[in-house]
């Protein structure tokens, strides 16, 4: 099932999406999914992300092909960074290039979308923690990061979260593929099994150091072929039983 | 002027603070302070984080103490790192000491709290986007911290992010002394004066990077004296103008 959240008939609604159809619920999805009257095509509406979490929680370093890419060693435990909620996009959205970057990269990924509130969850229960999952693309100002050792500034400027198209609530975690295009051209190409921290460990590990909210997103890592974009661009992120998220790279108004 | 945020009745209310009566205000105090019905006896209220962050911005290495003590450079540009809004709690609250680390420290800090949305604002306009100043402990798992490189896991969990007793709209930042005490003993004492990037630099900085909410909290950075708290302990920020923000380290109930 695609959970999709979206604007029409200027509100925002969250419904589930079916071929080019739209059947709206009422309220959030983390709980029920109750249908409300409304049914809409999606030729009609505007996607927005499909959540709105109050945080990102996002993994360096957990694929084993762009560890050996960038010459680090495989962590002992998963490496967290966070991206703040005020970076997140939807599909269609444009990544805005800051004037401070001279180097914007994409990073493909696996999102995880959290259904409730969770703490210390051991491996074996998180399955009822996760409402679905999503693509996205975590931008990085590859420069910023690199000067500032610390990734903050460099992963979290505005625009720099993009999320969507939806939230699938099914998918077989053992064979994900996720690729990332640019203009078209295919620059990443990830296979979940190769994820150094698989899903459940990830939602427990998190789980055990802060709260995770309904929402939240844990964006589980990129794989190697990261590389920069230039305003213009088009970059998608494509998981095929999910969808694809495609953006635009825009230059700085100023 | 003292804004605080309390739970009275059953309900949470933000109030104006004068020694010790709370006269409870309509709604948020980011817009205007409109006064409600109600007034409160200090004594009979629970007071809580007194804003409730959608993020926490923090400094790292913004006193020349600090940069000495742990012998780094100081920065070209404010360094700073994210801690989320689940680990904020309020004064008198417990820090959790949690199982993986063996080395948690305090770090007393002026903190800044946002009044209205701020994105790319003038460093001469900053004022307008505050609304006073708190006393804020960056509570940091030290050897996590050490250990992963990143900051995040380390400065993340729930409870380490103590915010209060009040947020003070008027204060001379030319020249604030934050001192932070254990079990009554001296630890830190910094003045403003010696910040690397003052406060106007530091919401204009970020600002150029990420949008700013209402309630935001920008963590202006430790000085020098950090060190370990133990369960047992009492451990408290005090700026004269604000008041104290005291917490208790409690060890984990497991």
């Amino acid at each position: 099932m695609k959970i999709v959240r979206f604007r029409a008939d200027n509100k925002v609604k969250y419904g589930i999406l079916a071929g080019e159809s739209i059947q709206a619920i009422e309220g959030k999805p983390f709980r029920n999914l109750k249908p409300a009257d409304s049914r809409y095509r999606l030729s009609e509406v505007k996607l927005l992300s499909p959540c709105t979490p109050s945080k990102i929680v996002a993994l360096g370093f957990n694929y084993r092909s762009h560890v050996e890419e960038i010459n680090t060693r495989v962590p002992d435990v998963p490496l967290i960074f966070l991206k703040p909620s005020t970076a997140v996009i939807g599909p269609e959205d444009n990544i805005v290039y800051p004037p401070s970057s001279t180097r914007v990269d994409y990073e493909g990924e696996l999102g995880v979308v959290i259904k409730k509130s969770a703490w210390r969850v051991p491996v074996e229960n998180t399955a009822d923690y996760v409402l679905g999952y999503t693509c996205f693309n975590d931008v990085t100002a590859r420069d910023l990061q690199t000067r500032d050792k610390q990734w903050t500034r460099g992963k979290s400027f505005d625009t720099f979260a993009a999320v969507g198209p939806c939230i699938e609530t099914e998918l077989d975690l053992g064979n994900v593929v996720v690729e990332t295009y640019l203009n078209g051209e295919l620059k990443q190409r990830a296979n979940t099994n190769d994820l150094i921290f698989a899903v459940p460990q990830l939602v427990s590990f998190i789980s055990e150091v802060m709260t995770l909210l309904p929402g939240d997103i844990i964006a589980t890592g990129t794989t190697s072929g990261i590389g920069p974009m230039s305003p213009g661009d088009t970059v998608e992120v494509r998981i095929a039983p999910i969808g694809t998220l495609r953006n635009y790279v825009i230059k700085d108004a100023g």
